[in-house]
């Protein structure tokens, strides 16, 4: 049992319903980051408001602080950050590579040090499993190593079975319990026989969906989309796919074109803190002295508070002067922008008219934001 | 016209409404600051939420940036920070003495150099007006020169008396409008001779509400107290009373208590943001790890966010991990904490019973928090 019903596709691009104990998720979806069991900037109440069906938290950085125990001791992440809704905890794989010194792999885990205080830490397939039981994540992910970028083939296949290892160890150590989710991730870095070696060995395990893991990671969007091209179609069709870490809004209308169903990423977050604004007609920076005088809505087809409510020369000035609610309304903003392009994107999915959709957005991009997306 | 109906008293405590172009205020008020037009951290159907009837900004920091014509030219301070209810501007006054560097004071106003680039500016009671009235402020405060602490009797009269000037520029420089309100600022340090003598003068010179400046400088509440003792009897009582600067929530009761209406402050705006929390049994400081496993809330007694739908493990963890959020509630809880204050008082004051009230209050508190207000 998925929980996962398929209702509608356009080309490759899915429509559907993924079912959880903590309610429903209409994919396409995309998840905002809330690393350290925060969406940074933004009250629980404020990201609903910007329709967010699903937020994500981190294994590594809640085992770290304020650990996997105390956050069971404080009801869950969903009773602490008072976010009922399903959560996708990270299984800590990710970051331990990208932000961790030194850390030792052998065939059972990882062993660490903490990036905060330089503490000796290991996570394995198993206490990765029991951690996010005890964060009560609604959608856990199985332990993987996150291939390094660029790897040799040989580089990319020793460590794309070590992860598969670890997806089988997180297999056995995940505690069942109704409506939560277990995904195994597809390594294999750029290599397609090595994608395909480890979706195989995915499914004869299992999983509850299935993540596409190691990619925007400085391989570019280009050979990103090679990737999907060939790593997508080999996932099963009943099951939600997942590409992680991804992207920007170019990046989801093509992998969603390519039948991705779930996406999370720092971007959007990240960009509204430092200022940009991603709109109907591109991205702007608002620490940009031309819109200092500008009266005018950030985004006039967008209904958020800092589209509405404020005109972009005080949101210039709110960056200007450092102040917090700069990058609280531009975090919102960009949280509805992706919430909107997804909803866009699931409804021409739903009326079969995706590729029409698509091009009427990108029209609507300045050529420097549709070309890099930032 | 005041346009400032009494509705009790209570001794020397007072409960009234001023009514305002922006609407009415229910008095004794809490003013929750918002320097550079943004009260920090929150967003305005945040501040709305709290009860906030009325916030302050800055005359000093706004006409150093964005700008008071800039300001203007987005709609005014109402529609630029979505905050159509009443709005106070400080004069610039206290400000230029403690922010800016080299300032040259002389009969007609004061040249100074900005604290954010050392750019040279000059403000004037002329200028002071019109930069209040580019503001849109609801209610305007005259320019004065806050007297440094501490000051001989000499000093303090001198620098008095060229705030009565400029109290005097003020008056004829303001423009009139339906609604609109202009406050003179009593001055004379801890004199009480010079606060009669700059209260007559401002009482001559005739304004909608009369402030007392120059306080919360660092003679301590007792000294202030003596002040407000001296100074409060002697201001109209069909006027509205504003103590600027103050303060604790003991400042605030001991104010009200001796006749004061209207305060701002910092205090718990600041706190908040450093992790000082306001509550029934006293202050508390969320980043101390006696907190780290409380499940229970961070105020039993208080309705907002940060209490009902957190556990107080949770707030001390976002401290500890430097998320915005932890910010963000706390600044939300401690002006909940001081508008319920005041609605308490004023609710007390309504039906006489304002001494036993203050004393439920303070049996709540413990020692520490009582006797330093922090």
């Amino acid at each position: 049992m998925t929980d996962f019903h398929l209702i509608a596709t356009d080309g490759a691009a899915r429509a559907g319903i993924l079912q959880t104990a903590h309610g429903e998720i209409a994919t396409p979806v995309f998840m905002p980051v809330g690393t350290a069991a925060t969406v940074k900037g933004m009250t629980p109440d404020a990201v609903r408001a910007t329709g967010a069906q699903v937020v994500l938290a981190n294994t590594y950085h809640l085992m770290l602080r304020p650990g996997a125990e105390r956050v069971a001791s404080l009801g869950g992440l969903h009773r602490m950050m008072d976010w009922p809704a399903p959560i996708l905890t990270d299984s800590g794989g990710f970051q331990i590579m990208s932000l961790s010194g030194l850390r030792k792999l052998d065939a059972d885990g990882v062993t660490f040090r903490s990036h905060l205080d330089g503490s000796s830490h290991r996570l394995t397939p198993e206490r990765s499993m029991q951690i996010q039981h005890l964060l009560d994540a609604t959608i856990t992910m199985a332990l993987d190593e996150c291939t390094k970028f660029p790897a040799s083939e040989a580089e990319a296949e020793a460590s794309m079975r070590l992860s598969m290892r670890w997806a089988a160890a997180s297999r056995a150590a995940f505690r069942e319990r109704s409506g939560y989710k277990l995904f195994g991730i597809v390594q294999g870095s750029i290599y397609p026989d090595l994608r395909r070696i480890s979706t195989e060995a995915l499914l004869a395990i299992g999983f509850d969906g299935y993540a596409i893991g190691g990619l925007a990671v400085g391989e570019g969007q280009a050979v990103m989309f090679e990737v999907l091209d060939a790593s997508v179609p080999l996932l099963p069709a009943d099951r939600p796919r997942y590409l992680m870490g991804v992207g920007t809004p170019d990046d989801l209308i093509g992998a969603v074109s390519r039948g991705v169903d779930m996406f999370d990423c720092v971007i959007p977050t990240r960009a509204g803190r430092t200022g940009r604004a991603f709109t109907s007609s591109g991205v702007l920076n608002l620490r940009n002295a031309i819109h200092a005088g500008d009266d005018g809505p950030l985004d006039a087809q967008c209904d958020c508070p800092a589209c509405t409510r404020h005109p972009r020369g005080y949101l210039h000035h709110l960056f200007r002067a450092r102040e917090m609610l700069g990058p609280m309304l531009l975090t919102w903003h960009n949280l509805r922008y992706y919430r909107n392009l997804m909803t866009g994107l699931r409804e021409a999915i739903l009326q079969g008219r995706l590729r029409a959709h698509v091009e009427a957005l990108r029209a609507g991009w300045t050529r420097s934001a549709a070309s890099s997306g930032m």
